[in-house]
């Protein structure tokens, strides 16, 4: 039975000490927040549970195997260290560091300790994304031409992240997990519409070696709401729209044909084919379920998690290069540290 | 009776022809094309139209009071000078030419003559574009906060022009018809995933003097059709959607309020309210039909064209800047010429 | 503080509790279901509440002022004529009960004792439904022409009631509430695809006194889900589609003109105009938190409430006309004790 | 060279001339109309061919092999009957006559001369309802629980038909030819609400000889188009979406199953299930383009066309049953002449 200390109790805290507490193999026994109030609400669930203000305390607690962060970002790296300079196993919220200095740190730190460092990128654990990873995997789409996202809603604006690191990151995360190759430069745009506040409107191209590009739209500007990735490939595309009902996925028969054999070049014909349409069945399980237990399985058998440090460290990455091209209008920034697959 | 002569009766030559000819006040007298089965079809179609595959003398043509260019974009600046400077008033596909210096030339040839030049920006003439600019122009929307659009499809590569000359002309045309402000500045990226071809796949980010920013996607490669623009201001945003069959344009009173009172911008509030959603009714006139009667409306008072040859300029510097930033992978390149509001 | 009981904690009964609990003027002392897992869920859920396996004696508590009765409608008769006879004021499920004769005499038990009945007829208090009855009562769409309603997925099988008392319970209640005039004949066709068991097709048409018709399609057997009602009028039209996040109610200025002037029958103009299209915002308050604040309220001040016994009893007569319907293969049934308003 | 008299050049008849026009082997020798200004247009399009006020002239002309009949349906009997007597192969309009007597009087003439008599029935050579015919017959959707059809919009009320006869037209032909078999019985309903009118809101249930059921929901009345078309089987079901611009047929791999295993009827379990979706690729051709091949090609092998008089006389025939169902609110009428499969 693993002992999990759950550190945050906000948003997104109760959904993870659910989803660890309907675990066979697996109890929530602390939870921490600074809001007497939230860790009232957390004993009211759970009367079994024992709640703390003290994080650090948490993180000492000999009762607790492995630690779940679920703060805001700012303080994820300096609560990740210590978890895991106390030995415990980590599950941090998205994204795992505000850089990608600190995330390498918890990387290295992790690797040293042979501890399951595991960020929370969820929608790789979503029947979803699953399905788009087994069909890239699997050559269904033929190579992959691009990747584009559009996220959008009327959102709250964030104090302390800008738009792409709030929004955008979900789709770095599905691209880190489908998609082999990585970026390897990006350009980013984007606008704070309220003076002094961090930016809510952005868009963000990803350059990768070889005829692959990216780009991913956010906003929390929008009068709808909107959730939709196209995957385009030499032999299928994908359509992934995360506000269908049913038909999340649907993979359509469709693409570009190059005849090569006219003469030159202006002659060289560009057509295109249509085909079946078909969407896919889809696991239905909630995704946090899903994330839980493999970080559970993880630390039982010493694996390596689909979303692990290294994953989110990328992500990060990505991040910090989008952050600096957006300061200087859509100038391109290299990925450093990057081999290009 | 004002008497046009149309050179070019490919894909759209047709519906101009027809459009002027069911005008009242207007015929057309010539057509030209320089392939032979081109002119049998508009000869079967208009038997009372003479067909020929001299342009040049249709535009000599003393019978031919005005002359509408509708060819391949490469000789639009060769034709319309002609036409100019043989002292005909001038209706040009879009783009208006393939330099802004041609587009320049063309703008100074035609104000010296005093002769109207019209570029075809066909989607200025249509209910919905004609409604968006009434709602900005009144106020409805507030100040503007982005235009945004997306204008993709599985569609033919273009041999001569790239996706953001052949499907983003359509955007920046709508934005130089609704909005004040023009761009000062853009930053593009794009990929040709067939080799040594046009790119056909392509963003594009349009910086304004002030807190508004512009972007479009366009492709040739994307398994859905979409044909999607937000217009967002701080009072209402509109969502116009050309596929819908009807309510083409969504307008939503919806934003987000500022509280500028709190002591200090952490706290500052940025909130948001929802209210109703409005379809208003369009005018269903096809969009060709009213920019023939405002041609000749124009020729016959020495009026300005809705869409002159100015902005017909404009929008030209906007899709070089954007070519030239695309093939620097986003670098922000300036717009020439421009003075912000 | 008034102290409300509920009977029944299976699907439905733990939104009635937790709507009740909620509420700053009532309060849930007792829970009975003869499960005893269900009773444990509620304990753990609520531990100030009393369970119980004797709903007798739940209706006798001193300490009940009120009963909810959330049970299979075999039981509504029972539970509910025995907590009127105890003077108790008595919220029940839809459909009130199996029969109008059994309906009518909960009516009448709850007038001869002045005690509030109340049936559980949800979607009268949403948002949307609210809002079709403020413009149908304000004239908004003028004379009402017709109610379609299509309400169709693929559902779990009842046992004990046809795909009429399960689905198309729902529209004739929102027909009770937002119209006035009462159908005063049906005619009701339907299937049963597995022998044995209740009819899972059917499809139902009310007729009135006058040039107004009702139909509603029911259905376990379908692929898709489909909530969407049309209510059509002279002045304005509706389409009500639950299914919709926002934007559930829209109305089109559209309808027929007819010009009665010409000399004929055959000549008589029927022509038709379209106009703008409306989507009012609708109050997002969860129905049943409306409908528990609106029963406490009305037993309060001895008011009667939106959704009374004789509602309930309507609902129930015209239920029994389309079985009775249903079994003659759509022989029109008239609704005995209607008079037409 | 088959040579073709059309009869009837208005709304649909355009489409005709120019679909005969376009074959290899057929060509349209005269075009009739009573209206001079038609005539006109015909001339005008197609300078080639003859044109004529005198119906049975053209009837009679010995350069006419076959003759089409594209008028109100008031003519269809008398023409058919002329044409078919001077010994032409006939294709009339939908519905072939206004009476099954007459049309079975069509298609008794029609035989007793081993002419072709086929319907314009133009929904069977589309490539939608061809799929789901293939569908069907190849046993992908197991058998057959239901057809249901929603086909409204707000439309021009006729004068000389109801709407059942101007919209369900399609729905039942549409049966005809993807179902094996045929309604044994029909309850109609429906509303005039212009007084001294053709009903223009209508539902009409079929029932068949076996657990399957049938309805169509036609309207003139309607805020909203919708062309929407159910069909369901034990092993799958079509949704069949006519304004989808791509994806029209969806084939869901959903349905129910019956655990027949438990000891009583109550227990019996009936569960449901889902899998994938798919959407085929469609023929795209022309429906009329096909037809209209499809009669030559009848004509010159002497072969039975799909859509054959006998088709014709069997949708009659329900429309027929129909509107004596409506006058009597729903009271079920038997279809005459039917031996259930």
């Amino acid at each position: 039975m693993m002992r999990i200390g759950v550190i945050g109790y906000g948003y997104w805290g109760p959904n993870v000490v659910r989803n660890f507490a309907e675990l066979a193999d697996a109890e929530v026994t602390v939870v921490s927040d600074d809001r007497p109030e939230r860790l009232s609400e957390a004993q009211r669930r759970y009367p079994g549970i024992r709640v703390t203000t003290d994080a650090l305390g948490l993180i000492a607690d000999p009762a607790v195997d492995a630690v779940a962060i679920v703060t805001p970002v700012a303080f994820h790296f300096e609560l990740a260290s210590a978890a895991l300079r106390a030995g415990k196993h980590v599950l941090v919220e998205k994204p795992i560091a505000t850089t990608s200095d600190q995330a390498s740190r918890l990387v290295d730190e992790a690797a040293r300790r042979r501890l399951v460092l595991m960020v929370d990128h969820t929608f790789v654990y979503t029947g979803a994304v699953q399905k788009m990873r087994e069909l890239v995997a699997g050559g269904e789409l033929g190579d992959i031409h691009y990747y584009d996202s559009v996220r959008i809603n009327l959102g709250l604006f964030q104090h302390d992240v800008d738009v792409l690191w709030d929004l955008a990151v979900h789709d770095l995360s599905i691209m880190d997990f489908v998609l082999a190759p990585q970026p390897v430069a990006v350009s980013a745009t984007g606008l704070a519409h309220v003076a002094g506040r961090p930016k809510n409107i952005a868009y963000m191209t990803m350059f990768f070696d070889g005829p692959m590009i990216a780009h991913v739209h956010a906003s929390w500007l929008a009068p709808v709401k909107v959730r939709r990735t196209l995957l385009g490939g030499s032999r299928r595309m994908i359509v992934f729209d995360d506000l269908e009902a049913s038909e999340k996925i649907k993979v359509y028969d469709r693409g570009i044909s190059v005849d090569p054999s006219p003469e030159n070049v202006y002659q060289m014909l560009v057509g295109y084919r249509t085909g079946d349409m078909w969407a896919p069945k889809l696991a239905l399980t909630e995704a946090l379920q899903v994330e839980a237990a493999h970080f559970v399985d993880c630390v039982t058998r010493g694996a390596r998690p689909q979303s692990d440090g290294e994953s989110g460290l990328r992500v990060v990455r990505l991040l910090e290069a989008a952050s600096a091209s957006m300061q200087q209008h859509g100038r391109p920034v290299d990925i450093h540290g990057v081999t290009a697959a």
